[in-house]
């Protein structure tokens, strides 16, 4: 094999409750990559669509991604990759891991898959640290698993899928002004009470054990974040009426999309994940700032092979 | 039915990286009751075993919590109530929990079962803020339900039930000291790092994914405490060290029990367990403190009747 055209999706970090641990991966939202092998060492941008996005190896997230891979393998050649992104970024849905992902997936698919899954996500970590400085996995690592996973620890890295139920769906809105990740991270506070903490974790073995047993009721009661929310929603115009509204059109919990300004819903069945679509619409229609939404599947794969 | 001797399950909360939320109960440690129907209402404590504690209603944990489910109860008599302390009070591993949580069982079976387990959780909850002024259900809510159980909530009370892998075997230690969880929680800091959070957030999902998936070195992995411990191990004598032999002999992970002093470990196996009640042992031996040692799986079930 020496070309592949891959799917890298969108990915929702944090999911409320599980600030830098948590994460879960789109199934009908993401860009499309080409990686192709090269008799010439090293690691070529060769084309980039729908974003102006560095081509520079070194500046660009796919790049220094794909170079943490090469260094690991036993490989004298290198690859071209190009980039098709229908993921903007800034929109906290994963727009740098999608690149960094889909790059390292690709080129181990090319070498016959000498890494597993983990060591993709400390490559594709990489790309992360170039895009917000803090080489975070909690959207990495669902763009490369698939579904639902928890990085349980990172020194070392311990990523632990967790299985998605069936009907589980994601409506996100993303308004179109730019948070970035690193500007986001600046606000948050670095304390937090033990009486904030023990809801938090909470929260986290709640939303755990009711993707593990499809309870839906549990996982809406769960989708809770009393550090991250209070204090980064003040940067998304509308959150609470957005998720207000989310769950009123029958939403199972909505929060922010990773560091925002996307706003997520997760919805049990795709009926109600678009009813969750309109109600964000028509709320997002009145102000005058462009939006893009999408409703989509729980993806059950990482990035994955296309026609 | 007018009488039922039942068995109440010592419990070890928290489960080191689970404060507040976490805990389960053992199947072979605990109190038995005698709980009777009476035409005078009320509770009366007619007799106590073991240990020396208040007879007053409203000075006793059972009381107290036996009170709390009355005062809903359809029901114009009252209830006589023996308690056969072996767990001591003060050893953290759920004495006024065992007590508590027994009361309201017992009564509850003798009236027909009205009240569901949550509800029950909530009137022994007043046991425990008579024992420690503070409402806590981490005990509680494994010795009614049995196994290990996650608080998601207090406000609504949310009692998740966790499976656990059934070669799960605890042992503890439980050094002769008395701490009383109020001044164990005095000690307490009111904040933390996000940093110590975003690990103990991710143990508590690890912790509860390697339980579904009866992954025992995930959940090996996961107990651990960032918070907590690192304060309250002080109060412990040798506390470092046993835990460091629990390991070496084969334990998953070990950490306090409650608020200490007890310290539990955790194995794949009574063998094990057995093996690290031994390496325990060897350590308090020349300590000069008294100390028990118990090794007992996980209790499948809550309080139960005995013959």
């Amino acid at each position: 094999m020496e070309e592949v055209h891959i799917f890298c999706p969108a990915t929702i970090a944090n999911v409320s409750c599980g600030f830098d641990v948590l994460g879960l991966a789109l199934d009908s939202v993401g860009d499309t990559m080409i990686v192709r092998k090269t008799e010439e060492p090293g690691i070529k941008i060769s084309k980039i669509t729908g974003q102006d996005l560095p081509l520079t190896t070194e500046k660009n997230v796919a790049g220094v991604a794909g170079l943490a891979l090469l260094e690991k393998a036993n490989y004298k050649g290198g690859f071209e990759i190009e980039i098709h992104k229908k993921i903007k970024p800034g929109s906290g849905i994963g727009s740098s891991a999608a690149s960094s992902a889909g790059a390292v997936a690709g080129m181990n698919m090319l070498l016959g898959n000498p890494f597993t899954l983990s060591e993709l996500v400390t490559f594709a970590m990489q790309g992360e640290k170039l895009a917000s400085n803090v080489a975070h996995a909690d959207n990495v690592a669902p763009a490369l698993f698939g579904g639902f996973t928890l990085v349980r620890s990172y020194e070392p890295l311990d990523v632990i899928p967790i299985p998605t139920p069936t009907a589980l769906y994601a409506t996100v809105i993303h308004p179109q002004i730019e948070i970035k990740t690193a500007d986001s991270r600046k606000i948050l506070k670095n304390t937090f009470s033990l009486t904030q903490g023990i809801k938090q974790w909470g929260n986290v073995g709640g939303l755990v054990a009711g993707l593990f047993t499809n309870d839906y009721e549990l996982i809406g009661r769960s989708l809770e974040d009393h550090i991250i929310e209070p204090i980064r929603s003040i940067l998304i115009p509308e959150f609470a009426n957005v998720t207000q509204a989310a769950k009123k059109a029958g939403a199972l919990g909505a929060g922010i999309s990773g560091s925002g300004p996307s706003i997520f819903a997760l919805s049990e069945g795709e009926q109600i994940a678009k009813k969750v679509a309109d109600a964000m619409r028509k709320i997002y229609s009145s102000t005058g700032i462009d939006f893009d939404i999408h409703v989509s599947k729980i993806a059950t794969k990482g990035v994955r092979t296309i026609a």
